[in-house]
Parts: structure tokens; C-alpha cells; sequence
């Protein structure tokens, strides 16, 4: 009598569970891109909010498109020299079955890859963060269309692709912490150094216009994260995604507690946008650690990516390049500190036997995480720089002065991001101030 | 020795998978009620924002309720001449037990009837999209008891009920095109003929006061509508829910980019609320035809349903009928569409081995899609309007002029939505404007 | 020839449908705070919205600290005296294994772990809602980390610890009505009855400043208690945990529907705060009952609740105690009537076989339910009183009076909430009223 199913560690089945488990993971990673868009649009003057809002939410429409039709190819089709894929079963998704499995693992191949296109979306919408109220909303889309393109999909081939030089080489990022954070942060700081500053750049700082749309953008992140990193192991067959959701946890919540402590004792105040931004930076820098590391390593990787990228976001001011909010002190920042911490705090007891320095090991897996961390350091901000300086010399990157100064939600999209006017009737129509808005879909006819 | 576990395909047990699956997609489908809400209430004037919130809201109050009393029985209760279901044990609930799995499946009847109570939730708040500004909010509750149970529950059970009529005929409807877009918004269009326009209509557009949280909405419905689509397939024991999963974030991204084309050549600017309005005509689209189509299909879906709705949005302007947040125009429209599309896009590699009129099949197909659009377009298009006829002579539909004018918030809800003026000691008693708000409760002694 | 795999019932094994099921749920509770804070910053006055934002996420930073450190320990280690517990492997997670299994179940000690964190994060952070405008950040820092190690450890291993005494003696308590919602009530009964009034309590109520953000808080809340809810029985190899599910939302729709006709027929209107206050108190009276209670039964404890809330919300106009939003108007008090009511509607057909008074049991349950609602109010109100004594008379609980009136956002966050200047180029530095902002990260150099 033949045993009712089949283990999976014998022959991969699909798994009911872990398909479940993986498709709203992919939902909850599919929630951070608006999360972020909150997250930013909140930080922003009123003025800009909308245009923030748009640049994450665009990547949500270019990129799924790029990746149905050649982006999952690239990054996880088969391997070419240890640097890109290809495969043409999956362009276009067409030679995709819906029982074919991916390989070596319970789910379906569809599964993976949609899961997979919610980290392509996020990663260029991040880099956004940087470029508050100057970039032309064309010249970001076509931005993000290349930059997916030349920078993310081969990035993501290196460092989880079968045969992709990283993976390959034992570097460990267990949901994204060079592919996804070191890189959106290394390419933010590629463009500013090409675009330039916003008018006003120190003179007039980036006051949030709504710090409960920030925290809001920061509580979806947060929630979100849960499935970008816990769902990154594909499955519950064994623990280790439990550990990562675990750590997740735990050096968010350091990574919090630091940046507050700093800043109060930096600024005297805990303030609303610390917090923010301290459970933003633990949460990158886990996103490489938490499957590595135990919780008190956890606490560790938190607590000092709380205060590095605390201390990180005031570099801007001093060196004068407008990482308008903070992508490069958070993102980069965190993502080399979770990725390099591995080296040192790698336990030996989750995702592999890494063992580093402080948990019995030596030196070797740091080295392999400072390749892993400088390779798609240089190569996202050099290649990122030159294609804004493409772009920029021929479409223009840039809104005009005026349509900057006046706000660009108004110059590109013919809208403002509030209206309290409206308040009696017939008020709306003799408003004073901001409004116009007005969407165009309201008036056609 | 006796196999472990017996599969699902021999002889349904209860799978834990499936279950929890389950679960979590209907708390998902939960969740797009207040996301609509948020949707909604954004895209209204402030004066109107918390009647369009509690247009909402209130049903999940209402149509929970109905369910648990009679509305899960006449839905899908043993069937009647293909028209409609009654089963004893459901009314109440009573009947069920928390063992009892659903015919034919791997999930217990609960949580069956609870998932397909979150569709039943949202159909008739997706009605009220059309109704800002001017409807009296009890004659609103009393509309959605009664069109939930003459319209919803019977066409939920001729789509999804064994032995309903289009069930039996055939029709391909994944996850609501015909039973919830169409009809609710056949039903809005039915409901405005009636009731007529709001003050000010085409003189005064209906600005969104709040951009921000329409993309909130949309960020949340989208997240949501995962759930709603993949979860239709009840279980993850094949691939047919992952593409659908798919299919839904494909069509989606082709929608929302097709949508802000059209508009940037036909208005010029690329705007926040064409995209939010084009991933929701997306997200419709593909509802019904998800697990019918291959990826490159639910591109064409998306993208046709995206441009079409946006041409369709401005009809009322022309004809003169004030569908003021656009349901027809996106959730008719859109269900339209995506009913339809399946008769020429139907891969046969999905849920079934129909194939439309595009991958090798006939017209077959078409023309029982277009049996069951028309026949639900016409039923609730007809019923509605004459359920609003019939409360509008009797205890009246619409505020007072004077309300609307003054904001209907202040009339029926004795609140105002923002009261930005107490920022500092007690200037919230003396301040201008449009402060009155003080919620009952909060003056009970 | 081996079973492939064994059946959780023989021999717990790790379960990937369980586990996966109980992450995402630990995400949706963890969701819950945030929505807490946006259910809570909307309601008070904009100079205060931060604050109140900030007493919830600083919870999710310091007890998941905490709980790493010795929490788990306390609530789930080895039982000491039927009061505390103790295990040594638990204090830093030191000793789990990512494979250990929870004693008894299918999931990881670490999935088990994080979920309860989940709960002992938003126990605290409830308590706030009574302590708008005037309390010290760093004192209520300090409370929530003594108040969670001597009040919230220890219920929570009464009520759910092996060997508790409320667990031992019968006590039923799904998921929270005693070790949450009394415990967090009666706290914050116990801190105001200290700390005092508001200034202008009475003369000036709390006018919500924003209730789009209390309603994106209560469908938070909503969203993510389902999580909370149909969690608490740590998987779904039965039908309990959906049961609890349909229970969840039934309790809530009723009691929703009970306030507004409350409200509508005492103070003759409908609010939106109404509709939120009265969903929370249904799902807080479920929370313990909606695994004893059939469907019906889940109708009349929401009811019953979302009446006896609406009701009690009015006497701290009587008694004059500042509970600013009504955490003990709807959390003590319906968690009270949830826990009492089980004696009453416990159906047998649920979790377990216990049958209350209407359902051909006696009162045996009922006192036992008394028992557990009366020590842990008892014990956190009086402990709570303890903390806030001791801690005003040393470092001081409240905030100076200037800062009260002119708002605690500025004088302990140095932010205020909104800054709806800058529409205009460099409006932002000229403009009038309440603009201040800048937070400080932005201006380190």
C-alpha cells in the first residue's frame, strides 16, 4: 500500500502550505510599494506629495510588465558566464506550466516568480526616496524601465540565480540585502550625484507634511516585511523562516530603541520620524542577517544598524548630496551593516553552518560578504550614474526651476494632493489657495 | 501499514493548508471594504467624506448579519429551479457543524461561508460609489438590506451555486465579474437614474479632497483583491490559484498603465487618481477571467479594460447620469470587459480546457459570457431601480437640498471628517470654519 | 513500507501548513498596533496626534526587547506556584532550537514565541488611549517596560501558561479577554485614577481631529484581529480556529450595528466614531468567547456588548475619570461582558465541551469566568495604581501645564503632526500658525 503522499525532501510536490504560505507573502510584499510610497509621500512637503506617491506606484505597473516579458528570464533563467540568464520558456511567461514546479522546491514556478517581481518593484521604487520634487515623471519612467533592466535583473542573477557569481561564491542575503537595499542605495546616490540638489537644499530642510502618513508607510513596511523576509526560504518545511520572521522582529525593535536613544541624546527628542526611520533601517539590515544569525545576534545587528544609520543621515549635510529622504543613509547604510554583520554574527544554526568571527568561525565568510557588498555597491552606482547622465543630457532628468518651485505634483500631474475647501457648498468653486486639482478623468466629455 | 494521510483528491479531509489559506484570504477580502471606503472617501469633497466611509461600513454591519441569518442559504442553499437555494441548517447557522467540510472540498462549510460573506460584503458598498453627497444614510441601510437579499444573494447563487442556472450553462466567472462588478454596477446605474443628480453636477467637478488616501484605498483593495481572486480557487492542491494570483498582478500593471496613456494624450498629465482608477478597472477585469487566461492574455485584459474604462469614465458627462466616483464607468465597464474577453482569451490551460476564440476554440464560449452579463446586467440594473423607485416614494432617498449644500456629514452623522484647527490650548473652541464635529459619545454624561 | 508523514495527532511534527498559517498571522497581529495608534491618533486633538502615535510603536520596540530578554520566560517557562513561570532556555532565546517543536502543537517554539509577542506588544500600547495630552514620554517608557514585566508576564502565564491558575482551574479565555482587554483596561483605570484629568476635560471634549484616521485605524484593527483571533488556537487541523474566525466577524458586525442604534436613539445620529467604537467592542468581547459560542450566540454577545460599551463611554462624564478614548468603556468593559458570557452562551460544540446556563449547563462556568475576570482586574488595576504612583512621585508621570495646553507633540517629539504650508516655494519658512516641525534627523550635520 503506497504511502498517501510524498515527502517533499524525497521528490518536490507541490505543497498546498507552503503555495498558500508563498502567494500572500508575495501579497504582503506587493503592500510594501504602496507602504513606501506612503512612507515617502508623508516626508515630503505638500507640494511634492503626489509625485512621490506616483514614482513607487509607476514601478508597480512598468516592472511587472518588464519582468512577464523578459526580467524573470534574465535574473532566474539559466546562467551565461556566472552573470546573467536566459531562458525563453520564460518569456512572456509562455512556456510556463501551472504544475510545473520550480526546482528543487514545493511550489509552483508562477509562485516564485511573482513573489520574486514584488522585490523587483520595491527595489528602483526605493530609490526614489531620493529624489524628492526635481525628476520629470517620464524621465523616471523610462529611469526605471532601464534600471531594471541593465542593473536590478542582473543583480538579482548574481546573487540568487543558480550559478550567478554571488550565490556561487557563498554570499549570504537571505531576502535582499544587496540585491534589493545596497542596490536601490548605491543607484540613489549615483543619480543625486548627477542630478544635483533640489532648490533650497539646506536653506529650507524636507519638513514632513504628514508624519501619520509616515508612520502609516512605516507600519505597512514593517507588516510587509514579515513576507519579504520570512518568505524568502519558499517554504515552512523547517524553521528557518520562522527564525528570520523571529529576527525580523527583533532588530526592527532594536534598531528602533537605537535611533531614539541617539537622536534624544544627540537632539533631545524622540521624535515620530526617528522611530520611523530606525525600525526602516532594522528592517534592512536584517533582510541579509535573519537567517543567520540567532535573536541576540538579532538584537546586535538591529541596535548598531539603528545608530550607524542614525548617525549616516547627517552626512548629506556635511559632503552636500541630496539624499532628500535618506535612502542612502538607510538603505545603503543598513544593507552593507546587515550584510558585513553576517561575518561576524553568523550562528552557525539557521539557514547554514556559517559560523562568524564572534560564534567560532574566522574571517572567511566576512570576506565573501565584502565582495558580495562592493560588487553591487560599484557596479549600481557607477552604471546608475552614468544612465541618469544619459538621460539627463538627452530627455533632461529635471523639472524646470519654476515648476520645482511651485510643486511638482502640479507641473507633472496636473493635481494637488489635498483639497479642505470644499468644506460648504459651492465653497470648492472660490477657494483660495492650492487647489486646482481637478483630475482630467473628471472632465472629459 | 495504513498510508498517514489520505489525499484530497480520494476523499476530501479537512486540509489545515487550505484552511489557513483560506482564512487569511478572507480576512483579505475583509479588508478591501475599508479599503474601498478609503477609495471613496478620498475621491468626495470633505464635506461628504465619513457618509462615504460609513456607506461602507455600515455593511459589514448589515450584510454579515443578513448572512448568518438567511443570506448564506439563499445563496448557495440546495437549489430551486436554478433561480435560487434554501437550506435549513444554514439559516442561523445552526445547522453546521465545525467538522463539516464543503461539498467537494477540503475546507470546512464555515469557512466557506465566511470567505463568500466578505464578496457579499463589498458589492453593495461598491453602489455607493455612485451616491456621494446626497443619500439619506438610513435609506441607504434599508437599500442594502433589501438589494442584498432580492439581488445579491440570488445572482451569487446563478454564478456560483450548484445547480444555478449559469453555473450549469457554463459561464466562466472566477471570482466576481458577473455576481459583484457588473451587478453592482448595473445596480449604481439603475439607482442614479432614479435618484438623479447632485447639486452642482458637471457645473462643480467632484475634486478629490484627498489624494493621498484614494491611493490608500487602492493600495489596500489591490492588496485585498488577492485574496478575492486566488482565494476563489479555495485551495492550493494544483497551480490554478497561483495563476490567478498572477494573472491579477499582470492585468492590474497593464490596466493601470493603459489607463494613464490614454490620459497623458488625451489630457496631458499623468495623474495619481488615473492611476488608482486604472488599477481598479484592471483589478475588475481580471476577476472574472483570471484562471481562464495565460499571463500574456491577462496583459491584454488589463490593458484592454484599462483603456476602455478610461474612455468610459467620461460618459456620464455626455448622457448626463451622475455616476459621481465612476462605478459604472469602472466596475460595470470593467466587468464587462473581462466577461467577455474570456471568450476570445480562454487558454484552456487554466481552470478549465475552454479556449476562446484567440487560442483555437469557437465563439461557444462568448456567447454564454454574454448570457450571463446581460442577464445579470439587466436583472440588477432593473430590480435596483426599481428598489430605489419604490424607498424613494416612500420614506424618501435623497438629503434635503439644503444638506447636500451645507455637507451631508454634518446632516446625517453630526460630524465633520478633519478638525485641524486644536493645535493649540483650547483653540479648538473658538476656531473658525468648519469645526463642529464633537462626536455623541463623547458628551454622554 | 513506511508512512510518508505522520499525523500530527500520533506525534506532533512540525507542520508547514500550521507554521506558515501562525507567521502570517503574527503579522497580522503585529499590524494591530499600528492600527492601534492610528485608531487613537485620530481621535485626539492635532497637537497631541503624535504622541499618541508614538505610545504605541515604542511598545513595538521595548517589549519585543523585553520578551527576547525574559518575558517568554516568565509567561511561558516552566510554572512556578501556579504564578510565574521560568525557563532558563527561554531568557535570549538562547536555548531554542528553530527546530524545537511548542509543546504539544505543530509549530516552531519560535512561531509560538513571536505570535504571543505579538500580544504582549499591543497590551501596553491599549493602555495609552486613556492618557492623551499629558503624560511624559520617558515616563510612559518606563511604565510599559515595569508594568509589562510585573502586570502582563504574569497574567499572561495565568491565563495561558501550563500550570497557571486560571488555566488550570478551567478559565476560558481564547484569545485575550482577560490577559488583554481586562488586564489593559483595568490599568488604565488604575493610572488615571493617579495621574488625574486633562486640562479642560469636561469643557472642552475630545473632538477626533481626524476620522478617516480612525477608521483606517478600526479596519486595521479589524484586519489584523483576525490574526489575534482565529491564531490563538495555533493551527487548523480542526475547524476551531475558523469557527473563532466566523465568530470574529459576526460579534463584530452586530455589536457595530448595536452602538449605532444606540447612539442614533439616544443622541440621534449615526457617527462614524460610533460605527469604530462599536466594531471594537465587538471584537473585544469575542476575543475570549468566539470559540464557545455558536454563530447566534456570537450575534448576542456582540450585541450585547456594543450596547453595555455604548452605554458605559458616558460615566466618566458621571464619575469624572479622564479615560480620554474609552479604554475602559470599551476594553475593560467588554472584555467583561465577552468573558461573563461564555458563562451564559458556551454552545459545547466549540473549543470544548463546557455548556453555559442558556445552553443546558449551569453557572459552574460562569463563576469560573468570574474568578478570572475579577483577579486579573483587581490585580492590574491595583498594581498599575502602584506603578503610576511610584513613578509620579519620582520622576514625574505628567508633562508641565504650558505643554499640555500648547500640545505634548512639541514639547516631547519636537514635530507637530501636519504642515500643509509648504504648497508654494518657500511658503514653508514663512508660514503662519502651527508649523514648526523639523525633525531632527534632518538638520544633523
Amino acid at each position: 500500500m503506497a504511502p498517501a503522499i510524498t515527502l517533499a525532501a524525497d521528490a518536490p510536490t507541490l505543497s498546498s502550505a507552503n503555495t498558500g504560505f508563498m502567494l500572500i507573502c508575495s501579497a504582503l510584499v506587493m503592500l510594501m510599494t504602496p507602504g513606501l510610497a506612503f512612507f515617502y509621500g508623508g516626508m515630503v512637503r505638500v507640494k511634492s506629495t503626489l509625485n512621490m506617491l506616483m514614482m513607487s506606484f509607476i514601478s508597480l505597473g512598468i516592472v511587472t510588465i518588464l519582468w512577464v516579458l523578459y526580467g524573470f528570464s534574465m535574473a532566474f533563467g539559466t546562467d551565461s558566464g556566472s552573470i546573467i540568464g536566459w531562458s525563453s520558456d520564460y518569456v512572456g511567461f509562455t512556456g510556463i506550466g501551472i504544475a510545473d514546479l520550480w526546482d528543487g522546491y514545493t511550489i509552483p514556478v508562477y509562485v516564485f516568480a511573482v513573489f520574486q517581481l514584488m522585490f523587483a518593484i520595491i527595489t528602483p521604487a526605493l530609490i526614489s526616496g531620493a529624489l524628492a520634487d526635481r525628476v520629470k515623471f517620464t524621465a523616471w519612467a523610462l529611469f526605471i524601465t532601464l534600471w531594471a533592466t541593465i542593473v536590478y535583473f542582473p543583480v538579482a542573477h548574481w546573487v540568487w540565480g543558480a550559478g550567478g557569481w554571488a550565490f556561487e561564491l557563498g554570499v549570504i542575503d537571505f531576502a535582499g540585502g544587496t540585491a534589493v537595499h545596497i542596490n536601490a542605495g548605491a543607484a540613489a546616490l549615483g543619480v543625486i550625484l548627477v542630478i544635483g540638489k533640489r532648490i533650497g537644499f539646506k536653506r529650507d530642510p524636507m519638513r514632513p507634511h504628514s508624519l501619520p502618513l509616515v508612520m502609516l508607510g512605516a507600519g505597512l513596511l514593517w507588516f510587509g516585511w514579515f513576507g519579504f523576509n520570512a518568505g524568502s526560504w519558499l517554504g515552512n518545511d523547517d524553521g528557518v523562516g520562522a527564525l528570520m520572521f523571529v529576527n525580523t522582529q527583533i532588530a526592527t525593535a532594536a534598531a528602533m530603541l537605537a535611533w531614539l536613544i541617539y537622536e534624544k541624546l544627540r537632539h533631545g527628542a524622540f521624535t515620530t520620524l526617528g522611530a520611523a526611520s530606525g525600525a526602516v533601517a532594522g528592517l534592512v539590515a536584517i533582510t541579509p542577517a535573519g537567517g543567520a544569525v540567532d535573536p541576540l545576534g538579532a538584537i546586535a545587528v538591529g541596535a548598531i544598524a539603528g545608530l550607524l544609520c542614525a548617525m549616516a543621515v547627517g552626512l548629506k549635510y556635511k559632503f552636500g548630496y541630496d539624499d532628500s529622504l535618506d535612502v542612502v543613509g538607510v538603505h545603503l547604510v543598513g544593507g552593507v551593516v546587515g550584510s558585513l554583520l553576517i561575518g561576524f554574527f553568523a550562528s552557525g544554526k539557521g539557514q547554514s553552518e556559517v559560523q562568524g568571527l564572534f560564534y567560532g568561525g574566522g574571517l572567511d565568510q566576512f570576506w565573501k560578504q565584502c565582495a558580495g557588498v562592493f560588487a553591487v555597491l560599484a557596479y549600481s552606482l557607477i552604471v546608475s550614474a552614468i544612465l541618469a547622465f544619459v538621460l539627463d543630457k538627452t530627455i533632461g532628468m529635471r523639472v524646470s526651476e519654476d515648476d520645482e518651485v511651485a510643486g511638482i505634483d502640479q507641473a507633472e500631474h496636473a493635481e494637488t494632493a489635498y483639497d479642505f475647501s470644499g468644506a460648504g457648498g459651492g465653497a470648492s468653486r472660490t477657494a483660495s489657495a492650492p487647489v486646482a486639482a481637478a483630475a482630467s478623468k473628471k472632465v472629459d466629455a
